[in-house]
């Protein structure tokens, strides 16, 4: 069968089951959910095994050990997997909830009610544990999904997908409410996209070529979870203890993720004070600073930043500098080269925290607070399928509610328009 | 300069403006909309002229009669189309709205709010009212727009973006935010949807061949008001006298929008009653019914409905009539043939409305009342930009806060993440 059969054939099974999905309530949706968690539980030597496969592939293909780790599903990632399914077991289902209603003056009432999206595209790279993120958070929100992982991971994502769909079918799951494209071809991807009327939303996460991938081609909505250059401005009013650690901590707690900082714009009348105190806490805990002219005037033996490192998203521990001479030429660096993701201020002026909040245009800006906070969870969502860095339908960390959306309801007497 | 170079640089100043405008507040917005109601006012005759040039075009080229109609700005219409500018004006800005706020057990705040959605761009056809409706509902929502109206009323178009673009200036709009592409060249459109990073949104109103052009090449999101194929189902426990005027109404009222019915499904049980009832009533008004067997074998008279009459969208006074047993072929029937735009039951039974509204995957879903009531007015918006048949991000009718989107605002005292 050819790739764009094959693809055909999956949407239409998709949709068939997001039909059906639409009649599972809650508690039947949980009881899925919970038996998915107890067959993740009962057949880890499987996962472990099929896991040790990919790792075996990936090691012999010469991959950076970066990226063998992401692929690595060791016993405690395992556990935080399968904790993963029962926490959103726990959590509250949008699906049904009624976002507005009023009654029109000819006495319509409205009813504006969350619905799920119908069937999603899940495109992702590494990590494994994505397969089961995914699947578990679409299947409480009644989407059908049709998931596409790396091809590093691949035997690793089939034994989880065969685990999900085996136990869920068992619980009354429709029979493709979770689907997997097993097959490598990139052609997969490019009709995926394209299959208007069939899939309602894709959503990629990941790199730049992954996500040009999907642009270039798509036809069908596309919500993009792409990379996350995050800037921290030291305003000239902030306070100096503060400022050092919320930019240690953006940096340096996890700087292989997408909220983590990747360029600090200080102001140039705390620069003198800042940048020497920062560098002296940082450097020893490896970070890399990469200056423009006026950093390097400060603290002479940074490396020089050139324009490219404006737009970098290093995910690791170099970071690069640059000094501004007001909160407003920090905010159009931030809107130039950003992504969109995540921006902070360190600030005492209620005026810099307004110019700051109105005119970064970014999904989440802070105030006084590290960007790393970025998160489903820190946000109190309880999961997240990603972050968006589009403006549209969802911004910022995505759950469960973003995973729906809503239709009118309206109720009538026999009404008709005069 | 090629059409590239000239769209590149159009989404470039309109972005410029996109910022601006996030610095202009309510009242500021209001004073523009005021000037430019008064400024088409005053060069009413302008505007005239410049339609006639359109219509007469039109009329040389042989163009059909309605669309003709569909051009032409008459003095009743200009009035209507300054009001509507008048009463965008009136309307709440939305910009700024707290939409939800919370506190972190860290002690972190965290404010969603609404604020523009950037630089919009509206594809749309022969209406060229389209030009000042679309325009003025994207300033006050302090949204940038790059406008691209049909061809056939570009002499219109072009006079009414003038004014409203001097008239917005003279009160400090920015200098892009208003911008219309001027050129007929299809090329420009293909550009538009392909500025990513420049462009957030585009809207394109229209039929089919307008919609596939702007999502076959579109790179950035996409919210398609396509056609509205809407169904009246009368079921078997319906109300006989209230499905008659609702049926007629959906047809009759004005056949030639999108929320009129196109498609009437009728129970099997109650068919022999309704049926010739509801033709007795419409066809002395013109109406033609198409059926399939099952009605036919009921009035022999009809006309033959073939398959390729489920999904057509007559916008005249032809009419589909089919016949099911079930209140769930009703709903299989809309979800394969519909447009997802508005679709309405007839019933005295809470079961079958249960079923109709929850598995009808159409916009807005109506029990005993016309589909004739979607729209942004009759919502109670105050105004539309159209009505979105796709589910992400604005489903069904666009007022005001469906051009914008969200950020979140998060306000810290110095926590950083453990």
């Amino acid at each position: 069968m050819d790739v764009h059969e094959m693809m055909l054939g999956m949407g239409r099974q998709a949709l068939d089951a997001s039909r059906d999905l639409v009649l599972c309530n809650a508690r039947k949706k949980n009881v899925m959910l919970e038996e998915m968690a107890e067959a993740l539980e009962a057949r880890r030597r499987e996962i472990t095994d099929a896991n040790n496969i990919d790792i075996e592939a990936a090691k012999a293909a010469g991959l950076a050990s970066s990226l063998v780790d992401r692929l690595t599903l060791n016993s405690a990632r395992l556990d935080s997997m399968i904790a993963g399914v029962r926490d959103v077991a726990a959590l509250k289902d949008p699906v049904g909830d009624v976002i507005s209603r009023w009654i029109r003056p000819n006495g319509l009432e409205i009813v504006k009610q969350r619905v799920p999206i119908g069937v999603l595209g899940i495109i992702y790279e590494s990590r494994p544990n994505v397969t089961v993120d995914a699947a578990v958070l679409c299947l409480k929100t009644s989407n059908a999904v049709i998931l596409r992982g790396g091809k590093e991971s691949a035997h690793t994502n089939a034994i989880l997908a065969d685990i999900l769909i085996e136990s869920g079918k068992r619980k009354g799951m429709p029979e493709h409410a979770i689907q997997l494209i097993r097959t490598p071809d990139h052609e997969a991807v490019r009709e995926l996209v394209q299959l208007e009327g069939l899939v309602d939303l894709v959503i990629p996460r990941g790199g730049e070529a992954l996500i040009r991938a999907v642009t270039e081609h798509a036809r069908v909505p596309v919500i993009k979870h792409y990379k996350g250059v995050c800037h921290t401005y030291v305003d000239e009013s902030a306070n100096l203890a503060m400022a050092l650690a919320i930019a240690e901590n953006a940096k340096c707690q996890r700087p292989g993720v997408c909220n983590a900082m990747e360029t600090l714009l200080i102001h140039e009348a705390i620069a003198p004070a800042f940048l020497p105190a920062f560098a002296a806490r940082v450097e020893p805990r490896g970070v890399l600073l990469r200056g423009d002219t006026a950093a390097r005037a400060i603290l002479p033996a940074m490396q020089v930043a050139t324009e490219q490192d404006w737009y970098e998203e290093y995910l690791d521990l170099r970071l690069a500098v640059r000094i501004v001479s007001s909160v407003r030429e920090a905010v159009a660096h931030i809107n130039t080269y950003g992504s969109h993701h995540s921006d902070a201020i360190v600030t005492e002026s209620e005026a810099a925290q307004k110019i700051f909040m109105q005119e970064v245009d970014s999904a989440t800006v802070y105030v006084n607070a590290s960007t790393r906070f970025t998160d489903g969870c820190e946000f109190g969502m309880g999961a997240e399928i990603g972050i968006s860095t589009d403006k549209l339908h969802a911004r910022g960390p995505m759950g469960l509610e973003e995973l729906t959306t809503y239709k009118y309801l309206v109720q009538g007497k026999g009404q008709i328009r005069g």
